[in-house]
Order: structure tokens, then C-alpha cells, then sequence
């Protein structure tokens, strides 16, 4: 018996609305999952979650196996306890933050700030390139924290992982950069499917963990196929669609049509990483279920929030507003005035841009909140169309064309 | 009339239990004032606060001057609403900052990072002395954000706190440091009662705000004694006690005992910058009613919390414990078990000490509202001893004498 049941409630095209039921409760699909990398989603706690609506959160295997510890907050009676978080949870396999950074400092390729939600934890003293060495068993790689010397395998993740205690885990895979040619991609995916293998062979405790296998092979279409073919014969309890997405949305999009149709349509499908409004837009067109993404958080914290096609946000603005911008000082609208939450509720714009001009740290917390509803009111609005068969048009409404 | 009203509800000794009613709202007292020096408690908002237990807050005018501007402030419709607090608020004059900042670099007294709350404020690239400089009329000073000149005089200081709004104001004063002599205290303080009077004189919204005068003096019997006198001739709704309380503790609670019975017993008395266990005991045993300090929320945000004496919290420790310590990484217990707040109730030190090492926002807000919890519950049980008579006997069960 899996930990998990997921089923199909409506269907409109290949968009679907489900509800994937764990050991935690509940998650309405299509759902965007807040990304909470150090065992919490920076400047919220649960009660927030809640209120904003968000039904499952992720946390960073890497992270939290170099600190504090899985081992740790396995003897503190799980992550759940830990953080305070009674709801699902879903962990990575610390995969693809180690090879990101290894990746990305050998290819001179610097998305470590993308990669690292909270920078300041990169070393920048030494700006070497880190360790980072791949073979057929695993990965030994430098802690970006302290330099010290770790090994990550199939085994090794899948244990972190069960001592975390998420309702959903990853399969351990090699993650390629868009820079890899296809001779190397093939290579990684023959790892990753052998470490997709023996991480379900390491998932001993499967009436409280779902294990996710995870779709690899590049922008490569045969490559792609062939591992959504073997995931899919790999008979887990629910898909992840990872690594390199190619270098445009539209690749992105394609890959989708490649994968999805060779995934078990009655298991869940979760885009990893991915969360801008036309790629949730084009994910659950193309029959994607779940997604994170650490940018509405990230970019918050930053001031920059989330708009609506009411309040102005498009494509071109990509849906977004710097409210920390000069030209906001005596704007007293909200951020968005079609929005619920509490910042647009209670604050100015003028506040707000005060706050970060200011570096006070409830102008970050009241934009994460916003960015945070915005996401989650926008997956609702996601399910409501396609229960109603009028995912077409919500797209229009909010500009973006279904490819 | 006044825009407040006080009234002492219950006596004993010098102690007393008030109300003092406010354009926004009661205060009882005595009671301990957040400070939300720009505009917002660090970390937590309004809702908080008042879940929290909290009746009214404290804005800084010297920093809300500077950053966003007390005009601005007024033309988005005053301070209450700017920062969505409807309850009561004071704010000081701005003398303290200017003088502190000017003395302490003068003098070489690094208490800076005291008087900022944020120290990333202060620009540390040229650290030389700023220009303070004061005359019989005002201070000439630059702005410790970017260096420009300001003049702020007793209209200057009315006019900007008559822009925020503020239930309670304060008079512009000179605030003298513990190392200056008894004659150059005499002069400042001759200058801070000119200053009181045109403070008054300048005050015309009398029904909107309640202004009160400061008693100054430093730790000089003959000094605090003539300048209480003269703030209570000058007839004001309260009274504040700041500028230097001496070099120990006993210096304070001696210069409150020669303050305060020359101050109308009728009046409410704030206790300007002063918030440990300690003095709050003898402060209200010599008849203050209102305390307020950054050091509960500046503290809670490097890890340190408050713990009461249930929970190991005694004078030796200031009622302090380092929740970011090592120490407390297997720690599942709470940070305070007799304490109610949201922190106590959810998380443990463990969770704490991790948020802290990571360096997560939740860390600071958790501490934060636990530590402005654990003030407000104490101010709670002051009033409650007082008021059936028993404020030695709570004294003593913190292991606090009442010298």
C-alpha cells in the first residue's frame, strides 16, 4: 500500500485537477508548493502558510543534511515536529543543489544565488571552484558552508530523507546543465535511472513515504523519452520532470509534451523548480500536477512582488512590481488592490517602500505573504478553469498563450 | 482639555496602577512600550503586537525625520495610519538621538550600536565624528544615513511630531551624557527648560495631542530636583524622565526618588529608555508608570531571549539565555515552558538555535515576540500586585529587591 492515493477529479484536455491525498492531509492539485529550503519558508511560519492557503511545503534535503542535520532532526521526532508544519512535505534528494554548484562554478556558469535561496551561505572568501566529483556510485562534494568533505549516494539521500520524514521524497538523480552535450546527458541518465533503482530499493518505509522518480535526459528528446519510459516502468508513486529544461520556455514546454504522455496518467506529476504564471499556465495544460519554485519568495525578499492583470502585471513585466522603486514613496494604493492578503489589506505601497528602503524586516515578510497568496490564488483560479473547462480563457485573461 | 485623561486606579506605596485614556485608545499602566523606532517593531506587525498584549508603541521622530520624512508621513495620513497601528502612540523628540549620537563620538562613548537599533544604519566608512553642534537655540547635526546637515530646534521637533500624529509627544531637550560635569549639566539643562517652554508654545493641537515635558539633570540631586520642579510648573498632560541616570542602578532608582515626588501624582511619568527586570520593580515602586526599550526586541534578534525565574531566569543572568547557542541543538524543550506565546507554544530551542545558525528571519521573529511577550505578562503581574497589594511579594519571587 502506497503512503500516498492520488486521484483524478477533472479532466480538461490534458490539464487535470486532482487531489493527492499523504499521510499529512490533503493537497488539491494543480498546487504550487512554497519552497521552505532551511526548514522554513523565509519570514513565515505555518499559521501563514495556512491562512495563504498552501496545502504542502517543500524543504532541501542538502541543506538540512549539513545543517542541522537529518540525523538531528530525525532524534527531534521528524520534520514535521521540527519546523511545526502538520501538512505534507516534500524533500529533494540533495541532488540538485550539488550538482548545480558544482556545475556551475566549473562552467564558470554563477546561478549559485538562484541555487542558494539565502546567499550570504556562500563562501565568498575563496571563490574556488568547490570539490565536486561524480562517479558511478555517488557524488563526493565540498559543504558550501564550511568546505568540509561529503558523500552523497542513492543510499545515503534516501536514508536523509526517511529520517526527515516527508510525506514525498526524490529518487537521487545526476543533474545536467543546459551546457552538457548530449554524449555526456546520456552518461548522467544512465546513472541517475541505476540511482533511481537503488533509491527505491533503499525506500524501505513505504507506508509513510511516497518515493518520486525523476525524469531526466536534458533537452534531448530521445533522451527524455527513454527516461520517462523507464521511470514510468519503475512502477513509484508519483513523478518529478527535473534537470535541464533548455534555454527557453518553449523547449521547456516541449519537453513536457515529450515526458508527460509516457508518465501513468494516474499518478502525480511535479515540474521541478518551476513556477513563473506562463509556465504554470503551460505545465498544467500539458498535464503537470505540482510545481515549486523559490523566486516568489526569493524575489520578495528583495521587493519585488507579484501583480495581477488587474493591478498591471503581464508578460512583459513578467507579473512584476519593485515596490522598493523611489517612484512608489507616496503611492498609498496597495500593492494590489484585487488581492486579499493581509499586506494589500492593511498597507501603502509608500509603506512598503519605506520598509526596504528603510532595511526593516517586515517589508520582506509582508512581501512574501503577498507573493505567496498570489501564487496560491492563481493556483486556485488554475483549478477552478480547469474544473470548468475554461482554462483557455483564464489564460487569456491573464495574457499568456497556451503553445 | 487634554487630549488624555489619566486616572490612578489603585495605590500602594508610591506604587500606583492607572488608566490613561488616549485619542487611540487606553493604556494600562504601568506598562512597558515597544519601540518601533521606524515606524514598525522590528520583525513583528500590529496584529501581533495586540495578540501579544501590547496597548501602545513608540516611534522614533529623529529617525522617521530622516527616512521617510515626517511631511510625507502627514500627507499619507499621519503615523497610525502609515503604519496600521490604531492604537496609542508616542514618539520622543529626537533629541536623544542627535545628542547621544554627537556626545558618544565625542567622546569616544561607542554606544552607537545602542542607540541604533539597526546598526547597519550607521555608515561606518569614514567613522569620524559627525557634527553636533548646539547653540541656546538648537542642535545643528548631519544625518547619520547620508551625512546631510539638519537643524532641529524645539519647533522644528513639535511641528515634525505634530506631522506624525502621535497620541503622546514629547519636548525637545538636551540630553546630557554620565561624563558630563555638573556645570555643563547645569547649562544644557537651562537650555532644555528654554527648549520645554517653547516645546509648549509650539504645541497647538492640544486636543489631538498630549505633550510632555522631560526632566533632566543627570545624576546631579540639586539639577533633577530643580528641573522636576520646573516641568511641573509648566503644567504639561505628563511627564518624562530621561537623559543620564547615573553610572549604576542605584544611581537611577535614587534619582527616581527625587524626581517623582515632585511631579503632580496625578500626571502619568514615563520612564524614558529603561526596560530590565530590575528597574521596572523600583521604577514602579517609585511611581512610573510607563517604561520603554529597544534592548527586548534588539536582543531577541541576536538569539537572546528572556526567561523567567520558573524557568532559570534570575539577576545573574539578567533573565537572559542565548537561544542561538550550541548548546541547545538537541534541546526539545521551549524556550520559557511557563511562557504563552506562539514560540513557546510551537517550537523548541532546538528549532531556535537552528533557525539562528542558518540565519533564517523566523529566528529573530520568534525570539522577538516571545521576548515583547515575556514584558507584557510581566507588566501584567505588576499591575495585578499592585493593585491587591502584593508587588514585594512578586518582587521577591523574581528574586528582585526593592532597595
Amino acid at each position: 500500500m502506497s503512503a500516498i492515493k492520488f486521484s483524478v477529479t477533472s479532466k480538461s484536455g490534458k490539464a487535470r485537477t486532482g487531489l493527492l491525498t499523504t499521510p499529512h492531509g490533503k493537497v488539491r492539485t494543480p498546487a504550487f508548493i512554497p519552497v521552505g529550503t532551511q526548514a522554513t519558508v523565509k519570514t513565515v511560519d505555518p499559521d501563514d502558510l495556512k491562512t495563504l492557503g498552501a496545502e504542502i511545503v517543500l524543504a532541501n534535503t542538502y541543506h538540512l543534511y549539513l545543517r542541522p542535520g537529518t540525523a538531528l532532526i530525525k532524534k527531534t521526532g521528524g520534520l514535521h515536529n521540527f519546523m511545526n508544519w502538520d501538512g505534507p512535505i516534500l524533500t529533494d534528494s540533495g541532488g540538485f543543489q550539488v550538482f548545480s554548484l558544482g556545475w556551475g562554478l566549473e562552467h564558470g556558469v554563477s546561478k549559485i544565488s538562484n541555487i542558494f535561496p539565502d546567499e550570504d551561505e556562500v563562501d565568498r572568501r575563496t571563490q574556488k571552484p568547490r570539490l565536486m566529483k561524480v562517479d558511478e556510485e555517488g557524488v563526493t562534494f565540498a559543504s558550501h558552508l564550511d568546505g568540509t568533505k561529503h558523500r552523497l549516494t542513492a543510499e545515503v539521500s534516501i536514508k536523509a530523507q526517511q529520517d526527515l520524514g516527508a510525506d514525498i521524497i526524490l529518487a537521487f538523480d545526476e543533474c545536467t546543465s543546459p551546457l552538457h552535450d548530449e554524449e555526456y546527458t546520456r552518461e548522467a541518465l544512465a546513472r541517475s535511472h541505476a540511482w533511481a533503482a537503488r533509491s527505491k530499493k533503499a525506500w524501505t518505509n513505504r507506508k509513510q513515504q511516497a518515493l518520486f522518480g525523476i525524469v531526466q535526459g536534458g533537452a534531448y528528446q530521445s533522451l527524455r523519452e527513454e527516461s520517462a519510459q523507464f521511470i514510468n516502468d519503475l512502477d513509484v508513486p508519483g513523478y518529478a520532470i527535473g534537470g535541464s529544461l533548455g534555454k527557453t520556455k518553449k523547449d521547456m514546454h516541449q519537453i513536457l509534451g515529450w515526458v508527460n504522455p509516457l508518465l501513468d496518467s494516474n499518478k502525480p506529476r511535479h515540474l521541478l523548480g518551476i513556477g513563473e504564471v506562463e509556465d504554470i499556465f503551460n505545465g498544467v495544460a500539458r498535464g503537470v500536477d505540482l510545481f515549486d519554485c523559490a523566486a516568489p519568495t526569493r524575489m520578495a525578499r528583495n521587493g519585488t512582488v507579484l501583480i495581477r492583470p488587474e493591478s498591471g502585471g503581464d508578460l512583459k513585466n513578467r507579473f512584476r512590481l519593485n515596490v522598493a522603486a523611489a517612484k512608489f514613496k507616496n503611492d498609498m494604493k496597495p500593492i494590489d488592490a484585487s488581492c486579499d492578503c493581509v499586506a494589500c489589506q492593511n498597507y501603502s505601497r509608500a509603506y512598503l517602500r519605506h520598509l526596504f528602503a528603510a532595511h526593516e524586516p517586515l517589508g520582506p515578510r509582508l512581501a512574501t505573504i503577498h507573493n505567496l497568496r498570489f501564487m496560491m490564488k492563481l493556483m486556485e483560479e488554475v483549478r477552478e478553469a480547469i474544473s470548468t473547462g475554461n482554462l483557455s480563457r483564464l489564460a487569456k485573461r491573464w495574457g499568456v498563450g497556451l503553445q
